[in-house]
């Protein structure tokens, strides 16, 4: 059963979804069964880095999402228009939908999923919120058992890099922005960034994924970091705080209000002083972090890449994978399984023997306190080619010396080789710790 | 359409299980359809924290499994036999099976997986690895599209709160075990913990699903934290490095090799050295984390809760429902959507305006350097319901004077009116910021 793929858009997101496309071996095996059927772009002359079949390329997008033989439409033009009105024609269409556009759903996500619910297609959002970090399926699937409270985000990497950067340099907001813009970290238009509506539109789709309803963009509070200070950030490091730009959900009334009491939603995007301990204080740069809090679950958190091309990528292709999944099963249900779902390794993997492992080492070792022990040691390491990264003589109590080795990457079996030699010098008279080092 | 359960086992996760289950309120919707048909035990006459109709028990386990009304099997026993029978009774009566037991999957998933594909059936295991972080469904969807290199976990709560205690408080492994047994943190026999066997069946489960082949449990190579000694804790410190039980299942050869090349895997668990700003070098106590890298995605982890009822009950419910909403959309197959996928939400949440936001807040002043000026503002905030957790003068240039305020918890705004009136003090000259305090 093969899927057929219409793609709107071949830039950054594009590209890589192609790439991962193009190239299936070593990821799952369901990636054999998707093919692209058409990619449409603005300019059809544009140098691409990737290489195409010429007859793939189009410039009429609505002949893509209107095309019979196209299964899933994947929209990554990004902006509203032709984007929004392409997904809805292709829903009409009875396509399927991915997108990365986090600005359309946030937006029409009401037309859209009505449309898409009465057609009986998959709109499909992954990639819209937090790039390549697994967070839509967790949230709609393994986390909705739970009574949710709470989904608090770093989720936009531009503001999140420049305020990192204020704080390690004691810079203020106009200098790294500017830098950040040179380096290509933040837009020359850095408004959407910047003042947190980015940032907005995302906190709006996990609200409504969290919290069960649809959440109005307008009223999502929204207030960005241009304001914030080189002195705030350093009297709120003194206090024990770092200043992050928060994007906030979260439930206003508790699990155990009476029955009817109106729900009630707080969604807030605004700089906000985390102590430093808090699991979100130590995400810094690009990196974006979701943390959902709930009943019983109590906390969870993901973490990684926000953006760029391989990471949004592999969200755009897993959401394109799990619909294909869901077509499978269903085209020969009752009795086929999900093949996300269902076991399909059956081979053994041969795993490779310990003393074939490269990592680095630590080890200790207890010596009588003589002249060219250390020497000795490291001619012995060197002998095993084991090249040392610091060895160190600690301390002396009675006539020991405790010498701390830390090796560079080897073989593990020669570090063990050189040990056992070791262990015959006159000079070393115990070993009492080797741990392996990352 | 309802989804039958039946339950072996009505301990520690059995009881989180049925807590969910018998309060679906203000979780996935999808819950409702979910009930609870029997409930299997070793003893009918134990007292229960929870109350079950007292028709549900039994300790006719087989029964249960036999039962043609029962869809899904949940074994929460724990331990090889009887669970291991009675899952493959269950799958040889076609029940889809949801189970939280590490050890019989790390053992035994060559026989039950091979069983379950023949009976066509899921067998579903988020609950045997990190507990309630969703992990295994990430794996084995959103992140499979990627050519996986890496999965580097701490997966084990016990050894995880021993090595941090032993970092905070230099103390050594004897003491500080006992002391976790005492507190209810390790086992009178500790072994499966401190000897890293319960991680090893843990990693050998992940590698399986990451790298799509089966991992003999014979061959993960496995090494506990009884010989990490404070002394080393403190020459890891001193080199820039934290001491953690990592487990790892690595990919041994490189993505572009010829193809043909066996695949070959490391899977291992060891007592590791790990770079103090490595993400994993900050998951403390008995906190889990997974880290997770391939390519395009680079690195994602997700960090939580690794055990415990509550946690560990949420990824079993997940499992329940991902089966209920995969047969739901089968049985009406091939028009019906997959109730998870499917976007369900048609009201619009109610937005709680910013006034009425409980935070605390941050705020900096610039004041002439008056006599009396800090009185003045403590009193305003008073009149205003704000109570303050600081208020300081930090230094004064010429003869102005920088006071920043941290408030404790306050209506957003009480805070607003405080800082409105303030501005008209002549003592104040400008409130330059003002920030939330998570
Ligand atoms: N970049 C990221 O890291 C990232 C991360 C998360 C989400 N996203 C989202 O992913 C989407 C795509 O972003 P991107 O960075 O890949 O954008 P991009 O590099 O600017 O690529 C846009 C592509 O769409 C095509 N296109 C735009 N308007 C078109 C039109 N009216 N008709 C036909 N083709 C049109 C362009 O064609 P030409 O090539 O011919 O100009 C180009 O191939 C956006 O919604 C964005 O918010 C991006
Ligand atoms: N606890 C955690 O935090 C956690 C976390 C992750 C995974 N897990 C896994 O979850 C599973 C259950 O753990 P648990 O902590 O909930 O165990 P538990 O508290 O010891 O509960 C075991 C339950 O199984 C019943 N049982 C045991 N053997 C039985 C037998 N031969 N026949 C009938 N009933 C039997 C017991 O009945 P009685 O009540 O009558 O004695 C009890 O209700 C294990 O596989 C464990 O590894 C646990």
């Amino acid at each position: 059963m093969a899927f057929k793929i219409g793609l709107l858009g071949f830039g950054t997101v594009g590209s890589g979804t192609v790439q991962i496309l193009q190239n299936p071996t070593l990821r799952h095996p369901l990636l054999h069964d998707i093919t692209l059927h058409r990619v449409g772009v603005r300019s059809l002359d544009k140098p691409r880095p990737i290489e195409l079949a010429p007859d793939l390329l189009t410039t009429d997008l609505e002949a893509i999402v209107t095309d019979p033989e196209v299964d899933v439409v994947v929209e990554l033009i990004g902006g509203l228009e032709p984007a929004r009105s392409l997904i809805l024609k292709a829903i009409a269409h009875k396509k399927h939908v991915v997108t990365a556009n986090k600005a359309v759903i946030a937006r029409y996500s009401d037309e859209i999923f009505d449309a898409a619910n009465a057609a009986g297609v998959y709109v499909m959002i992954e990639a819209a919120v937090a790039g390549g970090i697994p967070v839509i399926q967790p949230l709609r699937q393994a986390l909705s058992v739970n009574r949710l409270h709470r989904v608090t985000g770093i989720i936009n990497g531009t503001t999140n890099y420049i305020l990192t950067r204020m704080q390690r340099e004691g810079a203020d907001f106009t200098d790294v922005l500017a830098d950040a813009q040179a380096l290509g970290y933040a837009e020359a238009d850095p408004t959407a960034d910047v003042d947190g509506l980015d940032a907005a539109d995302k906190i709006a789709i996990l609200a409504a994924l969290a919290f069960g309803g649809r959440v109005n963009l307008t009223e999502v509070y929204c207030e960005g970091i241009r304001n914030v200070t080189a002195s705030d950030i350093a009297y709120a490091e003194d206090l024990g705080f770092v200043i992050k730009l928060l994007a906030t959900a979260q439930r206003d009334i508790p699990d155990d209000a009476a029955p009817g009491t109106t729900d009630r939603l707080q969604v807030r995007v605004h700089p906000t002083l985390l102590p430093k301990d808090h699991p979100l204080a130590s995400v810094n740069d690009v990196f974006n972090a979701v943390l959902i809090e709930g009943d019983p679950i109590g906390q969870v958190m993901f973490f990684g890449p926000g953006a760029g091309m391989g990471p949004t990528a592999s969200a755009v292709v897993s959401d394109i994978q799990t619909i294909a999944a869901a077509l499978k099963s269903a085209a020969a249900a009752p009795t086929s399984l999900n093949p996300l779902m269902a076991c399909i390794h059956e081979h053994y993997c041969t795993i490779t023997p310990m003393e074939d492992l490269v990592t680095r080492f630590y080890a200790r070792l207890l010596s009588k306190d003589q002249p060219g022990v250390i020497g000795k040691i490291g001619t012995c390491f060197g002998n095993h080619d084991v090249s040392l990264e610091s060895i160190v003589q600690i301390d002396s109590h009675q006539d020991l010396a405790e010498i701390v080795v830390v090796t560079h990457n080897v073989r593990e079996g020669n570090f063990r080789q050189a040990l056992d030699e070791m262990r015959h010098f006159e000079a070393v008279s115990e070993i009492p710790s080797t741990l392996r080092v990352l």
